[in-house]
């Protein structure tokens, strides 16, 4: 790791983007650089396309439309979830995959939903305008309000989703008007096994092995599949070495554009933080697995989660602890200070603004923990349903623009999804996810804090637990409805004896309190400042860059491309073949029986996971790779090791984007799976061309 | 955290000790300074006194010798892998606690060695000479072998050990030789709840009210007490607010002498990997001894002491995070270099050493995981036996200058006792350690190292350590003598077939290539790069400070006192009341029956813990604090939370050293335990005059 960051050339700043770098939006995608380094560039006709093709998954992923039937392709480990909700001890569709023979066979996720992007417009100006000139500490909540207004003003139907997407830390404001869907059902999943080939060993790593994929289908209204009218078509033969590729995507989020205060706080105060807590979490979830059979099936998709985490977060706090690579983001400030002061308006206007940004970054450090602890601290789903009732009737009520954002208006729908899921809770593991999480409050914010002795009293942090998950009669659908009660539950809320809902009641007028304290003077504050900075920013390097990842679509370009680890050659594509060189029999190098018995049926050498230049982060899972006609020739799933350097900054070199190539994708399903269903409706007029190169 | 450790003063570096603070050694101490503070200071004879009456718990504690009768003092904690040893499933003393009501049931504890230091001698020049003008490569392998032979001249029999201590980081040396005592009986433990009331929510916290102690015994070679020339006596009082104190014992190690590079990679690499490691064992540990009460039992104690150090780390981890602390770390040093650079003499010599540092400690960065996973990533006692046996079959033969230091002659006898050790061995948690451990191996070297390919093939880290840990003799006290052959076992280690030393053996060649360059490459360059960089600081400030700690015996100075926690008053002294109004009933608040019993007959108000400035860390756990006439006053237990950042400077403002007074320990042992026996010991001539004030 450290050889490879130490070359890490840090452009986002200090210098224009010739790099295949940027994580750019579809309303100021760079087609003129493009063209002069590719001889090749998207019209208006090709972006609008495959952004309508786009989609993305409301918890967290990316995806894409590929059949008018509404057929979507994401990676299995975007749809773990739902796999594991449809799981049942007796058919475990994690382990053993899932196939819809027919239509009908097809079933509903319960938590999952999709968002197309089908209109952007800015209002930089309307949300600017509201905060000019205010006090910090009235900042945040100027700024909600409007962006709730504009945003309810936006959804006017619970199919449509309006999010203000705040971009460059507060220099633009664009509303991303998305068509939303909540029916959504799953076609097909491959077999844990071979979704995760490798398992944590070789997550982030590459040369690699995987068919991350699943199906899923959207349906309207009517119960039947969504017709649509923007798909993306599947190409003939996939990219090879070379080809220039597309990734249409919502990468997380970045910290490209932080200053070197804000870097160092991440680098010595969140990291190792969250480094320390994530590694205690994997431990626990580990060894609650050794429990049993049972035990393990449930608790294991947070354990990949943590886990998927842990590692990107090595891979970053590595970046920053690289000598080198951190000398650039100095280096890089220092040269954008210098011009600001060689400047005299710019210096009067923006000089200023790195001391604000270091005191609110200062004072960060101070609130984190408790903020953490009291508004975050809690995994456990019966908790969090308790918390969303009780603020719910507390919220509902209010003016759209008062209350706290997720119970805008144009959040309810997402909102009403989770709360009324249907998917299944199991006690033993929110009694020992609840145990944890309690005793890690305690730890946080110690014995002797108000909160701590109010909430715990002489009881330990499991008696606490072990009462409110046997107890507690949210597990029931119709009491969290009636509890609920269309947002006006408050007398019934308060009514309540259910200890669930009394556990999170003794935590939320303390939680409230930190989450204000951390929006109106940590928050506020820095949404005011990174306005000036993004200012700064414009006035010296122009609008000609991409802003930070925002969990919004962004497009990437690049190209199928090796590259070189410590010396050794990596090629950018491996074979279906090299996952049986690779299999031990044992997990996580297991390969499934199907693809055992399917071995000789298999063309080897079909490509089978690709390496490209594209810039992505996590988020950007389940993105499309797509060509220059706008056909399918991948299905990211993943970054090498050297890409999670790439949260501060892009190294053309050796940072890559990893996805499931498209012709092992249609020969696993066929040769494989027999999911001939699936196999005509991506390619409905060449049949299978598997193997291609 | 932050507050506090902002107000740090740092003060090894760039000023003389005016505060309390130093951990000193017993030939260089500084009684001047103490007679300016306090008007008095310690005689040759008091300061001859004290060394004698102190002992060392080689395992990593530290203890005095409180009756001529040879009954030893320590902490419960320092105590706890004997307790734990000699506990079963049907008498688990760590939970009943253990009173020895007559001499004959004082039980051998077995793998305790105490270290009782007679005699310091100079032999800078020898070790200095011996490397004197060598290159960087062969630095470590001369001055290994100069020490080994200074320590076999110095131990002309077992019961002497010897060994040489590098001061200064390499700017002076001195030939330690101990009186070693290997039978050492357990006398007296309380029960767990008390010795460690609050737990690792209240652990390096104050107010504090812990009865951590146990009672020992040396036992001379005829199986009887030894007699003891050098023995504390007890106060009649013990020590109120303001009282001078002093503490002897064995700080474990200090980093106030290292550059800020090499402080950079402290807190940018070694501490963030320890941190994140240490909180995956203790996620895996907690839910571990959720398995039954068995394997609670047998898993506690590792617990307990990765709790401990992570609590430790975090705050080391705090200290260097904190921007001011850190910043006057860069000052001290750009102060010392400036002194450096203003003498045309020392510039010459001394100028590059930074330098040096630094190109050592950046190739650390890249060779610490690697050596860290093979020489030191397996938790197991039966794997480490394995590795003991085969290092002990190719070391032992050869010379003594040439072997692994742990081989040298003068280190057999601890050897010995470890590998000779009658302490049960629990299966199921063997196989949990090695799964563990084999498992973060294969992560932190990759799945396709060389090493991991090798040694793992085709199975799982778990079938490994199911076959190794079920399918060993080892456990076998008969078979391990019989391997070891007093030092001549090679024929009968290559020809064995157990798996555990062939698991063992296939690591130990990668494992001593990874060691042999990493103390060819960073240890050997970092001792003579740290004589220099300790010479250079003798030409600007002499001799008249102290030397990081190196787990010897150091004399500290202070007084009892209070001080301000985020401008909160906290008072030095606890009582014994205030453990009952801090009890909830529930773990780690739960005080024993015994106590809940005795409440009536207890003298409420008798001083319970005690704060004081001396200047410690860990290592000095066990120690004795003492008053200007030498009687115990107290026993060091703990410091407060402020001061984890003792690593790397002191403040004493708020740096404060927990100790259990002398009066709560002579109240409990007398109205709790009716330990009359102990008590007569400790106080023969009084009686008991519990609740001194």
């Amino acid at each position: 790791m450290n050889k490879t960051l130490a070359c890490l050339v840090v452009a986002a700043i200090a210098m224009p983007a010739w790099a295949d770098e940027g994580m750019w939006t579809f309303n100021s995608f760079p087609a003129d650089k493009v063209k002069s380094k590719y001889g090749w560039s998207p019209t208006q006709e090709w972006l609008d396309h495959v952004r309508l093709s786009s989609v993305r998954i409301a918890g967290g992923c990316s995806a894409s439309i590929v059949s008018p039937d509404g057929l979507v392709m994401t990676n299995h480990h975007c749809a773990h979830s739902c796999i594991a909700q449809l799981s049942t001890p007796k058919k475990d569709i994690v382990k053993a995959g899932f196939y819809a023979k027919d239509g009908k066979d097809e079933v509903k996720c319960p938590e999952i939903e999709l968002n197309q992007l089908v209109e952007i417009t800015d209002v930089t100006k309307a949300v600017q305008d509201a905060t000019k000139g205010v006090e910090e500490a009235k900042f945040n909540d100027l700024q909600r309000a409007k962006i709730a207004e504009l945003e309810k003003a936006c959804a006017t139907s619970d199919d449509l989703r309006c999010d203000v997407v705040t971009l460059y830390r507060g220099g633009k404001f664009d509303l991303y008007k998305y068509r939303r869907f909540q029916d959504v059902r799953l076609v097909f999943a491959p077999e844990f096994e071979i979704a995760f080939f490798g398992g944590d060993p070789d997550n982030f790593m590459f040369p690699r092995y995987d068919l991350d994929v699943s199906f899923l289908r959207i349906y309207g209204a009517d119960g039947k599949p969504a017709k649509q009218e923007h798909y993306l078509k599947w190409s003939a033969n996939g990219a090879k070495d070379g080809d220039l590729t597309f990734v249409s995507g919502n990468p997380g989020g970045t910290s490209r554009l932080l200053t070197v205060g804000q870097l160092e706080a991440t680098r010595d105060v969140a990291l190792p933080l969250s480094l320390t807590r994530l590694g205690e979490m994997r431990g626990m979830l580990t060894e609650y697995g050794n429990r049993g059979v049972e035990q393990r099936r449930h608790s294991e998709g947070m354990l990949f989660g943590v886990e998927n985490s842990l590692k990107a977060l090595k891979g970053r706090h590595g970046a920053l602890a690289d000598r080198k690579f951190y000398a650039s983001k100095v280096a890089a400030e220092a040269a954008f200070k210098a011009k600001i002061n060689a400047d005299a308006n710019m210096k009067k206007t923006y000089a200023g603004v790195w001391d604000a940004i270091q005191a609110t970054t200062d004072k960060s450090r101070d609130y984190r923990k408790a903020y953490a602890a009291l508004e975050g601290g809690v995994r456990s789903d019966l908790f969090g349903t308790a918390r969303t009732l009780i603020r719910a009737a507390d919220e509902m009520p209010k003016p759209n623009g008062d209350r706290l954002k997720e119970f805008a208006d144009s959040r309810i729908p997402q909102l009403k999804q989770k709360l009324f899921s249907k998917a299944p809770i199991y006690d033993e593991f929110e009694v020992a996810l609840l145990t944890f999480s309690l005793t890690k409050i305690r730890e946080d914010l110690g014995a002797d804090h108000p909160v701590v002795k109010q909430v715990f009293g002489q009881r330990s942090p499991e008696e606490i637990a072990k009462d409110a998950v046997k107890n507690t009669k949210l597990k029931d659908l119709k009491v969290r409805t009636d509890l609920f009660a269309d947002g006006k539950g408050k007398d019934k809320i308060d009514a309540s004896k259910d200890p669930m809902i009394l556990l999170a009641k003794a935590f939320d007028a303390p939680a409230r309190a930190e989450r204000k304290k951390w929006e109106d003077e940590i928050d506020g504050p820095l949404r005011k400042q990174g306005e000036q900075l993004a200012n700064a920013y414009f006035g010296v390097f122009g609008k000609s860059t991409y802003p930070d990842a925002t969990f919004t679509l962004r497009l990437s370009y690049g190209t199928v491309k090796g590259y070189l680890d410590s010396g050794v050659e990596v090629k950018p594509l491996t074979t279906l073949g090299g996952a049986f060189d690779r299999a031990t029999g044992r997990a996580p190098f297991a390969l499934p029986k199907s693809w055992l018995d399917a071995k000789s049926k298999l063309a080897l050498d079909t490509p089978f996971n690709m390496a490209t230049t594209n810039d992505i982060i996590g988020g950007n899972s389940g993105s499309p790779v797509v060509n220059k006609e706008g056909e399918v020739v991948g299905l990211v799933f993943d970054g090498n090791i050297q890409s999670l350097g790439g949260e501060f900054g892009f190294d053309e070199s050796v940072n890559r984007t990893v996805s499931v190539h498209s012709s092992a994708l249609i020969e696993s399903l066929d040769k494989v799976y027999g999911a001939r269903r699936i196999v005509e409706e991506l390619r409905p007029t060449g049949g299978t061309k598997a193997g291609g190169k």
